[in-house]
């Protein structure tokens, strides 16, 4: 995939004034520390919009169980998006076989047998197994926040393979799931507003896989499922900067989640796109932050 | 690998208090805010022991691109502890295969191919192909921070398989690299201090693979290249919270950089463990931050 002029521009731009630092792999790049404030700040702004609300904050490292991945419907819908993580357990005949195959410049990865854990592709999704059992009347308001893989190299600096996510995950009945979700899509709105980033909310589907994987996208839509925050950055598409879901039963079933009455629960989870917000930041405002707007500046560092 | 009883000890009382988060991944745990708010200090304190000195900070993602490996010596010298990362390429039949795979309980992953990345195993190797070509006058020092991945499951809370490191980096000639070692060495030895944490400084081996592996780590020792700084936290053998490295021109070697007088560069690490100290605090000190010692909450969170 190749980006368009515009984000080839702003990825040059990015490169040059030292933000990104390129590495051979297509959308796996440095950050400068700059960029890395503008992140901080952000970090900030989320979790201030959400101050006052009876949330719990978990931190997932980068990788989850293989056995989420067997649960959850990945493997059904994104199986070209994951990362699957493998190793090496042979003998040291089998390591003389390796290196050889390096040292030949052959392909040497293909034969490592996968390892217990995956890379996350999504930050909430390591959270679910977690909250296994019957939930609190009123059900649970978690934010996690943490780096997401998917595998799209892809020049567009909209479109990194290694990404972070911060999200706002509601488990809860199906009318407390739907209300959070709705909720947050105006409230994400305003954050993004308050950035100088105007956004207009979409009816979207994830990227499922195959024929089978158009019938899912269609019925998303059809139940707007999906929302998608998305901004003008330049003359190219517009970029989703935040998603709103609503997943119905689709984790808790699978890892046994319940509400307080002994339904089958629901969950749904606003994101905001840490990396993308960033970028648009940079895309809108310009590479240089002791230029950008007064009012943003104020509301990333107080 | 099983952890002894204090280190069994810690982790369940890590858990019962919340500030870890089991998955069914040994090694692969969630942190609580709580946690994270001691990380978060503990990243402030890293970064105020290099204030002064002219370093350049980098951050780069948990992955990087799988060529790093190939001419890095990794493969060759720690390929049991690699994470490499696979996906699926196929067509419809080929993930029908898949998904009966997965539902039939059978090996799912073991012939995905492999994508143009890897898990970093440590937070410094993907800045060396960033810096090719010639240092200036004076070489360079640069500050890295981010996820580790090492394949080796464990249920001792200070052998995770995904963790956080933080070093001070110096590309320099043969001596530059080695004053930058011993004195950061020092310098963390007093960072630890500080925080209530008393070391020993000792002299140290990679664990290197295999039987030539066993040659290897007996001339890293011969040759002083690395040291641990190592705490006594329970009854168990002592833990190793930071370690500086001299690497030679193992590095700047292979990924072409050379000093400001065109000779081969050397390279030096200084590596904070962040999660290991975070959780030497916690044996150290106890599991209620706020009742840890005035000095040590002064330094964390001034």
């Amino acid at each position: 995939m190749t980006a368009g002029d515009g984000r080839a521009r702003l990825r040059a731009a990015l490169v040059e004034a030292g933000l990104l630092v390129p590495t051979s792999a297509a959308g796996v790049d440095g950050r400068s520390a700059s960029y890395e404030a503008v992140v901080a700040g952000l970090e900030d702004v989320i979790l201030r919009a959400g101050a006052g609300l009876p949330v719990a904050s978990v931190r997932f490292p980068p990788v989850m169980p293989r056995t989420v991945f067997e649960k959850s419907g990945y493997l059904e819908s994104f199986p070209d998006l994951m990362g699957s993580v493998h190793s090496f357990g042979g003998d040291e005949a089998a390591h003389a076989d390796l290196l050889a195959a390096v040292e030949s410049g052959a392909p040497w990865a293909d034969h490592l047998p996968p390892t217990d854990v995956v890379l996350c592709p999504a930050v909430c999704h390591p959270l679910y197994p977690t909250c296994a059992g019957t939930l609190p009347e009123g059900g649970r308001l978690v934010e996690v926040s943490g780096w997401c893989f998917r595998h799209e190299p892809s020049t567009d600096p909209f479109r990194m393979q290694s990404f972070r996510q911060h999200d706002y995950v509601a488990l809860d009945g199906p009318e407390g799931a739907r209300r959070h979700r709705d909720r947050w899509a105006q409230r994400g709105a305003d954050v993004l507003a308050g950035l100088g980033l105007e956004v207009e909310t979409e009816v979207a589907n994830d990227p499922f896989f195959g024929r089978a994987g158009r019938i899912l996208a269609a019925s998303q839509r059809d139940q707007v499922l999906k929302l998608e925050l998305v901004a003008h950055v330049d003359d190219g598409p517009p970029v989703a900067l935040c998603s709103a879901n609503c997943h119905l039963d689709h984790f808790a079933l699978p890892f046994g989640i319940t509400t307080a009455d002994g339904e089958v629960a629901h969950t749904a989870c606003f994101g905001f796109g840490v990396d993308r917000i960033t970028l648009a930041l940079f895309a809108r405002h310009g590479i240089r932050t002791d230029r950008w707007p007064a009012p943003v500046r104020a509301a990333l560092w107080p």
